[in-house]
């Protein structure tokens, strides 16, 4: 019998991979601080736990005793997720999480990094390999967590692999980040505006990414993924396409917004590893994927 | 005014720093989680402050407001330390100390780092960019602070470095480590039952050591740099220099203890970069340094 806990299982990525765990053949066990507004999905345990709390996770860990880990869970507030103190807390919690992971007897963890690992300002599509050099305390405490559980890894006889996240959008976003505040301002019949968007970015779907994840956790595929599409587009771009899929580009001020200091040009994911290794290839168009979202806000 | 932060003040290394780094010129402040037995000492401001603790270790940086750090602080019980869920807190509170050192305006940090961070089982001594592959929870953690460290010194304009520990002697030692207990079973005029010591590992009297830490801080060099001798020696060499010391070498009962497994044969360092980057050349020869450590015990 294989047995996944999943955390930060309530988040937008964690929701997404809970069905594809199931149709995978997984028991599945869900982690989240509160789950008591969690959806029901039938063959689904979920867990109230605080994560940070070493004992509650300890205790659950003993509980559960899962043979497979999927580690999302991080704080996530947009915004201010860059420079929090809680980067640190949670680097010790994953550490934390993966050592009692080992000692109830588990096999294989997957955990969520992020492609703020990587020394941005390349010119190329970013490899695994690529120089690392993180910008924010995000990066430097996720990319010290994947030192660290990588090493636990070798040490404790497990499979660890680290899945690098790119750019996600999807139905269930955080109304703060850029994909969602346009489709959410066109479902209002509302002005949008962005910055001019020249920024080269690579997109994934949410239920794509969660595929890749779940194709990951399935997988013997150890270390560090790309999970991305490997396809750029640039940020203006994704706004015309919000823009067209609700009729309205007439609501789009590209243009409006000034850009962000120092925004590398182009951030995009060589995702070779993930489609040749792991045998994954994203299904969701941009196109498809964005009229899905934009039809989301507009059902809210 | 060059103003040094010492935590763990009140331990092995540390106690030995503090006279060094006022000769230096520095105003001299210094953390203990008790603070009450430390010995007064001229120029030297002594701090209660449990490190494990954020807030009171931000308000006792915001207090100092230090220009310099070095770090000693860690769980450090011996045996006990090696697979110690509190190497996972230690590795969370030193990137915590780093950050809040950068916010409160800090120029320069040195920390203690392992040997253990290495792979083991080199023939050769082993140079700053040999290959990583702790065998421990401690050399997992020490290893991952290092990368965090690292990386905030780029990303918050800081000096960083890491001085990697190999085996350190000398007065004051815990009796539970290998020369403080011969040195303390020959004082007593006990027998001293031992392996047959034919590895071979690099000593280095806490003095030196902690001259070297001084002399690191003081310099510009930054990065992983061995704190080591760079002379190997066989434990048991070492132990028939205690009996000789002791004129008691019918005392030692070398050979009586069975060898640990998996113990390496070989842990010396390349302390090329110490010798030439920093410039510190260790002073006490062992025949002197083990003499003084039996008469240490002698004195008890």
């Amino acid at each position: 019998m294989r047995r996944v806990l999943v955390t930060g299982a309530s988040g937008l990525i964690g929701s997404n991979v809970l069905q594809p765990l199931l149709s995978a053949g997984f028991e599945v066990h869900a982690v989240s601080r509160d789950a008591s507004g969690a959806p029901a999905l039938e063959g689904v345990a979920w867990h109230s736990v605080d994560l940070l709390d070493e004992r509650s996770r300890n205790e659950l860990l003993r509980r559960v005793k899962p043979t497979h880990l999927l580690h999302f869970a991080w704080f996530a507030e947009p915004g201010a997720y860059w420079e929090a103190p809680q980067n640190i807390q949670w680097m010790a919690a994953s550490v934390g999480l993966l050592e009692q992971f080992a000692a109830v007897g588990g096999k294989r963890a997957v955990f969520a990094g992020s492609c703020a690992e990587y020394r941005w300002g390349s010119t190329q599509p970013i490899a695994e390999d690529a120089a690392l050099g993180p910008d924010s305390l995000y990066g430097v405490c996720k990319g010290a967590t994947r030192v660290a559980v990588e090493s636990i890894g070798r040490l404790r006889g497990l499979e660890v692999a680290w899945g690098r996240i790119f750019f996600l959008y999807g139905p269930g976003e955080d109304q703060r980040r850029l994909v969602a505040s346009v489709a959410h301002a066109l479902a209002l019949g509302k002005k949008a505006q962005t910055s001019a968007g020249t920024q080269i970015r690579d997109f994934m779907h949410v239920r794509d990414l969660a595929g890749a994840f779940v194709a990951l956790l399935d997988s013997d595929v150890t270390g560090a993924i790309n999970m991305a599409s490997g396809e750029g587009v640039t940020v203006k771009h994704v706004v015309e396409l919000l823009g067209a899929a609700a009729e309205r580009p007439d609501l789009l001020e590209i243009g409006a917004v000034p850009p962000r200091v120092d925004d590398p040009q182009l951030i995009v994911a060589d995702s070779t590893r993930l489609r040749n290794e792991v045998g994954y290839v994203p299904s969701i168009s941009l196109e498809e994927g964005l009229t899905e979202t934009l039809d989301w806000w507009k059902s809210r």
